[in-house]
């Protein structure tokens, strides 16, 4: 086994570890995920939706807001995650949106379904078009919501991410 | 015009007003979003990623997490969210996670990428086969990734969501 892959395997582990911990204490689902920079935890999570009233409060959100937060950026540019589960379709996302450079996980998506979870469920939806996905969605206003990204583009203040 | 119709666009209007007032601000990204339930608005939000440091905190996630903090839940089942762009699919995730019951959104997620954003680019990515995404990632310690669940599904304290 080369260095990697035991780093790789020690980090999935703890993720694990935090998952199960926090089924434990009762203090949210079955996941965990830390974020890791150069061989270092620098942000650790575990779902918190029912008990911080968060839906958002994954393991890999929370995570990958701990990391963000210590580190006094919204960029995580050579990190990577751990997650105990497949990310749903918001946590992959969000892994995206945070530049994160690469993603190891245990668990797959049907063994979240398989639980009760509804990752699978999503990510059929959301390779669905509007009109059939099951949430009703009505898009209207097209030429007032081009105000914004005209403000954007006129404004010295804006930061691309 | 009826009336439904009426109150859509109120409140769409709001959110692309919190979008534009964001930018001027300099707070963030040009997205606004508000989730109402019952006629009211029970929570904001902006794009507040580069300000707070937070990858996930696009409008709607901002939204939502303040609404279900003002209703003491992780549930928004009957509310309707409104939002200035159609929302990224972190997003559009994270709204089916809270349940929101119907979603209203003005500029097309064609229209965020000609602004620069990378919405339509994650839709096609969380589309495509594991092995095929630009995000290297890797599946191992499968076992050991269903003591969570089995920890899940033997715990008394466990609450499904």
């Amino acid at each position: 086994m080369d260095d990697t892959r035991r780093a790789d395997e020690g980090f999935l582990r703890e993720a694990i570890g935090l998952a199960v911990e926090n089924v434990g204490a009762g203090l949210g689902g079955p996941f965990g995920a830390v974020v890791v920079r150069g061989g270092e935890v620098v942000g650790r999570g575990a779902n918190r939706v029912t008990t911080s009233h968060d839906p958002t409060a994954h393991a890999e959100v929370v995570a990958i807001r701990a990391a963000c937060a210590r580190l006094g950026t919204h960029k995580l540019d050579g990190c990577v995650i751990y997650a105990s589960c497949e990310p749903c379709p918001m946590c992959l996302a969000a892994i995206y949106w945070a530049r994160i450079e690469r993603l190891c996980f245990a668990a797959t998506r049907e063994d979240a379904a398989a639980a009760g979870f509804d990752d699978e469920l999503f990510y059929r939806e959301l390779r669905l078009p509007i009109e059939e996905r099951s949430i009703p969605t009505l898009q209207m206003l097209g030429e007032a919501g081009q105000e914004p990204f005209a403000a954007w583009r006129a404004s010295p203040l804006s930061i691309p991410y």
